[in-house]
């Protein structure tokens, strides 16, 4: 049992510490300077602004390569001692963005802080990570492991992984979106490895003892909330060779706001969104969070996105059951307009960030 | 002026919290666990087992991928307040790398962890990072900024690098390395990115002001060990090109130990190894280091190495010269055995950790 939930002052993700609009302008000062761009003997870059994974034409291939990393997930798996789970997030959290620009993923490299070689936390992290590549079909390609008492308090996981595009296929950006696409999403397995500075800040101020189950909740909730990021590449890489699949989304940091990547110009309407799983509900209460800021920091139920021709909605799900999806459901639907919104809970956002 | 150097107890980079052999016994721990190996649909892997880069094939390109972090000199940079050098290291630590194996640097993804976002800090990064593209020709192709107060004090800098191999041109391993090889050298800038804990450790003990400039330096030293890692890529680009290229090595956190990376059975006599700069010296006499510490701790002054053919030697001193390395120098040669020596100072090392 945990202690009944307060209200008093709303929680945000801000007010844990991470706040993404000056993270947000942070970034833009160090993008300004960054104003070289190579001749072409060195590969050309593929223009995709905001979205998943940054692409280069490199001789006849064209590559995607996005970066990522666990967060402060690892602060729960070391007062947990399970490392596992995050070593396999490493994977998750990067070839999901692979697959949200229809690449096959290919390779990965990580890194590694940490004050000192911890040998048990490192055969954790090496099996998970292993599973991980397994998942999603993955080499690994290197790493580094960097000792650095100085600089880090607790072990970073990071890394940084690369796909391509099998012959005959072209990245999907979402250019090819437009009103009458359908939806369809993949759950998610839990919180993944977003959000986790507020949970854990919530946990923390709550009170929440780690090693035993929430209300509802069948495992001790440290573990629940450990659970690793859903591997949707290889899920990802069946569909984007299918000229129905119009846009795909991993909703990761920033929820549903995501899907603003894909396309400026259209409004994604969520209007058939699934019950959030109690999970959710059951944090969202933990600390009085807004409906508002509970949508746009945590997945809610659903981890990875398809937009897709209305003619082929059917056949996109049998080929979703037979790639390892079969609990996808239709989500909502694209109209003309902006942003996306969730009409059930009388939300609606603009941006990404 | 700095305080009088002392050698009452002699300070080795295990001792100033940086001890290499546990890391490699944490590491193949972590890489016990990892036996997946994908389908080729997704690659095909290239062995290079441990070079510097992962190598992977992809459709009808082979890709080249590194990744490091700046380590500790983002201490320095911090107490300093200047972050372009830093920003510039990113570049640096990782395309030296592909070039160690004859890759063409394509793209870089960088990494920023911060306790909170700092405009100035981000901003000098940023120039920085500009710089060390442009010198390496290298296309930013995304990066990731997390903040995690809760991980990390202070600033950690990291990037992965990718390159590819123009056509034609073969990855360079060091396998076609015999005895009667010429081994040429590249002065480094200064001690790079390696050993920054050790440095920052004397520094500290010895209570020397990073302000004023050491007995025979003309700059502040905090300043003169803050200069950016040379770039080596485009001069190891155009050298990779021909036959008489054997083997390319980047002189990082290892030193000369690296050059065992490139073949394990012929020996490497470094019977023309330069005088050290005096910063080096200087460093060493302020902590009491023996030779052998600072030979597998330090560059020593030459940052870049290439093997080569006896016959090709002039020639190769040319295309050195017109790429950007006037500077180069014969610091050896190779014989029959094994390891690396440098036998003014009586050394020999076998492994590279």
């Amino acid at each position: 049992m945990v202690p009944p939930p307060r209200t008093d002052r709303p929680w945000t993700y801000a007010r844990s510490g991470v706040d993404r609009s000056q993270v947000s302008s942070a970034l833009a000062v160090l993008l300004d300077q960054v104003t070289y761009r190579p001749p072409p003997s060195a590969g050309r870059l593929v223009d995709a602004p905001g979205h998943y994974a940054g692409l280069l034409r490199i001789g006849r291939e064209t590559i995607a390569v996005t970066t990522d990393t666990v967060g402060t997930k690892t602060k729960l798996a070391a007062e947990l001692g399970r490392w596992e789970e995050v070593g396999e997030d490493i994977v998750g959290v990067n070839v999901n963005d692979l697959a949200s620009v229809g690449a096959r993923t290919a390779g990965l490299v990580d890194t590694i802080l940490c004050p000192r070689p911890d040998p048990e936390a490192f055969r954790g992290i090496g099996k998970g990570l292993n599973r991980g590549l397994r998942l999603a079909r993955c080499s690994l390609l290197g790493g580094e492991t960097a000792v650095v008492p100085e600089i880090v308090d607790g072990i970073d996981l990071g890394a940084t992984a690369f796909g391509f595009f099998p012959r005959g296929r072209r990245p999907v950006l979402g250019a090819s979106i437009r009103p009458g696409d359908r939806v369809l999403g993949i759950p998610s397995s839990g919180v993944h490895a977003n959000g986790l500075t507020l949970v854990r800040r919530l946990l923390r101020e709550r009170s929440v003892d780690l090693l035993r189950p929430r209300v509802g909740g069948d495992r001790p909730i440290g573990e629940e909330i450990l659970t690793p990021t859903r591997i949707y590449s290889v899920v990802g890489d069946v569909l984007a060779d299918s000229p129905a699949t119009h846009g795909l989304a991993h909703l990761s940091g920033g929820g549903v706001r995501n899907l603003v990547r894909l396309h400026p110009k259209v409004g994604f309407v969520l209007d058939r969104w699934p019950e959030a799983p109690s999970l959710f509900r059951w944090l969202q209460q933990l600390g009085g969070l807004s409906d508002e800021e509970m949508f746009q920091t945590f997945n809610m139920g659903i981890g990875f996105v398809l937009v897709v021709g209305p003619a082929r909605l059917a056949e996109t799900r049998r080929r979703l059951a037979r790639a390892g999806a079969p609990d996808a459901m239709e989500i909502g639907h694209v109209e003309r307009g902006s942003g996306v919104s969730v009409p059930a809970y009388g939300l609606s956002f603009e941006g990404y960030s």
